[in-house]
């Protein structure tokens, strides 16, 4: 897209925390039209953003309107922690026309699709969620340093599980000169984690090498830091758990054990906000691409 | 598996190159019964390696054939170089009971699956050819070092494609201190590449920045470096192929263009013969593994 | 040295902090003798290691006693902050006699000298600095995660010096994907940048490129961020001091520009007091090698 | 120094082989007027390089004249193998006045300093001699490729000595996946090692360690692999000396032990001749910097 086609599309970023803010500072920073709701108080001139408080304005001469991530915490009212202001979900709908895209993290909109308006769940991305592995890998990272009077570098880790967050936690702890295992359970995983320089380890093998980690970090939403693997661990080691729930550690047993348990969920927005909202707007350019553009009713 | 299982697995080596030899060896040396046929006159008693010469004798015992890669040239006989025997299929196929699992390299047996005899491509098995990306990662680097009056290090290297070959080598020059870029044509995989740290390209617009490469790296088996992305190359660029059948280069444009191109096809057993008959062993294990023993028939 | 070497080496371990600990926990496992004094209360009888009140008992039967680093903070009084008691300088001295070997950090020590009584500084050593810039290195890359809503990953950053610190520094940065120019005055310096991979610039070149930056560290001990390399900087940049006093920040200059700085001084005791630790029992067995075994006077 | 500086730089390139004619040809392009001579047959007008067959008419206008690495093989002629004139160095000096300052690679000039002409051993420049590490690692390591049927990846390679080369090449080998050890004689080498995430040994334990490497690399050029190390060795393990004369290794004694070994010597030249050229260039440039300019005669 060149700068004339940045210019046609006008966004209405509605809610959200400062992820959502700095994602339309780089839209606007790209040559976007951006028109922000639901950060009361926020002016910066400089970034050529504008809050507006009155949503129909905002809405009125748009074509894309960005909801946060999540849009809902009750599917009632817009997520817009920044606001003192309650906004209804349905003021939102019904400003909406069928010349809008809806872009929304999280988002589930059966109301809206019936209505003819198309909506599109930027969070469901696959590039949003491989980028987000890099504020999460940061965000443990920091964690282990600020939790052990040891350096990681020279330490022994294991990254249980060799997904998104498994391959770039991995890659930069290696970075880190840190002796890096990681189990997965599929043979193709084990012989990616060979090709990329790293110790591969049986998932189902764990209790029998868990002794020699100083950190393990978890990234598997599944029990597989059980009983019988924290029996076998360390005292001292520390685990650090990044699955979304359930979980998979067994933090009571852990307690039980003496050993200590970090349950770190939602990295991304804590640690790293400006890059995290960056990701947002590279994705939300990315499906525009895909989608083409939509022309505004103004 | 333990040590017992390990000796109760009776292995057939038939045919093949210094990989298989090399695949037998490991086998060997992990604990199993290995008998070679069809490397004349080697003999290794430190490796307990046996050659035999008489097919039956070879197979009588055995539960598991293993056939080289390709298993044939013509489909007719074995494929032995290390032999001047001529063997032919059907006398290995007359051989072969229910109670043997055959696993050959790009294989297809219809005459022996139609008798009852379970085969198995292990050639076609993700782990091995993720493993061979290795290899043949070493073997295109070791092209380039060869065929240039200039360092790696420092230089402008893109890599088109980023499967498994294009992973492993990006990784590996990136550690050679390599200004490294990789094109792709997923937004995902262009998220892997930013979040493993190197510089992401649109495979679709190579023409308008190709001219800053001092080598480009083939991978993908499809038409890319066509006549337009060469005539906005470098005269000084050098392309490496290393995609199989029909390569990626328009090579007799490049001819015409007075631009340097090698096409490197099946560098693992030229390189590494020896690590690339390692990962046919572990691939052979986990095979067996997963299958189940075989009881043999002795 | 072999076990029975490391048996007939009896430490007394007087005062410090965590590292101290972590150094007599080290020796002890190592297999020598330690005993400690100033550590009210700690008691660790799995780690073998005793705490006495009694300083005469503690260094009766020593060969080598080991002042904590600094030793003294006034000169007069040992530097024992886990412990309620004060202990003279004097004390110690009179207690030591020609047969003991004193390590001390920060230590001078003309009064022993005069009796014939051989010190040593074990913080001068240089195996000792190089490896306490690996604790420096994490710290100040756990501070820059800690202060800025980016990710260190694909930023830019600036080392200033390569010295120990910087070397560490810049290759764990290139280790996490980080984009890293590193400042240098001598060529020969520049060569080493280059030849590791980074971006080397000129030290007194800093204005015309500082604008580039996200984030400077500095590690060089004299004002080489002064007030021109401030005002072309960009506002957001973060600066990091490394360096021990008298810095090399104009801090003023900075807080004017409205420019965000840190000075992160005596990082290894404060995040890594743990290896640390380890890296002054290392130093202190390597200078008892060099140095040649004492006898005990027991 | 700027483009208008550059121009008013005129050099007389004399002999030498192909780092030379890059390195004129780098000259060139920085915008100095060069003149090249003894390279019978070349030209290059898209270099702006002309060649010269007159050594007066090159000699008369400049200020700085190169001499090539080594500048004369005899002590009487000039180094030009790509000419087939034989010229001596007496007519070289005889045209040689005080305005200009002659570089020549390792390189001794009485005759000339007596008449009050400057002369500057580039070769002994430290940058130059850190930068041609990084040709030697890369050729190292193509020695290792093109000799073992093993990938390099994953194997145990140890580096003999921690100077300019052990350094740049243990940091390559790292880059691609290689188990790494360093071995080095002082403690803060053997720190330095640690520090850089590699395995640190003592050279005078090599005896001890020497059976689990699969490559040795030495770059110490005093007799560090001896009979004891060699007696120790698997007679599998590839030995490749980068040390120059008389080289680390007991070649005969491994010709004995039936260990193959490498004597790699000069590599920068063969390797990667355009990249040495280039570097030959940029230290010329330094040189000038930090003499001051010369004024032609012109």
């Amino acid at each position: 897209m060149n700068t004339t086609t940045y210019k046609s599309l006008r966004f209405a970023v509605l809610g959200g925390d400062l992820r959502q803010l700095h994602m339309a500072s780089g839209l606007s920073k790209s040559g976007c039209d951006v028109k922000l709701y639901g950060f009361d108080g926020y002016t910066d001139s400089t970034e050529g953003l504008t809050v507006y408080n009155d949503l129909k304005s905002v809405m009125k001469s748009c074509n894309y309107i960005i909801l946060p991530l999540p849009y809902s915490t009750d599917g009632v009212t817009l997520n817009a922690p920044y606001s003192k202001k309650s906004t209804k979900m349905n003021e939102i709908y019904d400003l909406t026309t069928k010349e809008m895209l809806v872009l929304g993290g999280k988002f589930s909109s059966h109301d809206l699709n019936k209505r003819g308006i198309k909506t599109i769940d930027y969070f469901e991305r696959e590039e949003l969620q491989i980028l987000n592995a890099i504020p999460t890998a940061e965000g443990a990272i920091q964690t282990a340093m600020e939790e052990r009077p040891y350096t990681l570098s020279r330490s022994n880790c294991l990254v249980v599980g060799y997904g998104r967050i498994g391959k770039v936690l991995s890659s930069m702890l290696k970075g880190l000169n840190v002796n890096v295992s990681v189990s997965a359970r599929k043979f193709e995983d084990l012989a990616w984690i060979k090709a990329y320089g790293m110790n591969p380890v049986l998932t189902g093998e764990l209790e029998s090498i868990i002794s020699q980690y100083d950190i393990v970090f978890n990234t598997v939403p599944a029990p597989v830091i059980d009983k019988t693997v924290l029996k076998n661990s360390k005292k001292s080691t520390l685990y650090i758990d990044l699955a979304s729930k359930p979980g998979g550690i067994d933090f009571e047993e852990a307690r039980l054990c003496g050993i200590d348990t970090i349950w770190s969920l939602s990295l991304p927005g804590k640690v790293a906000p400006a890059t995290a909202g960056e990701f947002v707007k590279d994705t939300i350019l990315n499906i525009i691409k895909q989608e083409g553009l939509k022309n505004g009713t103004e």
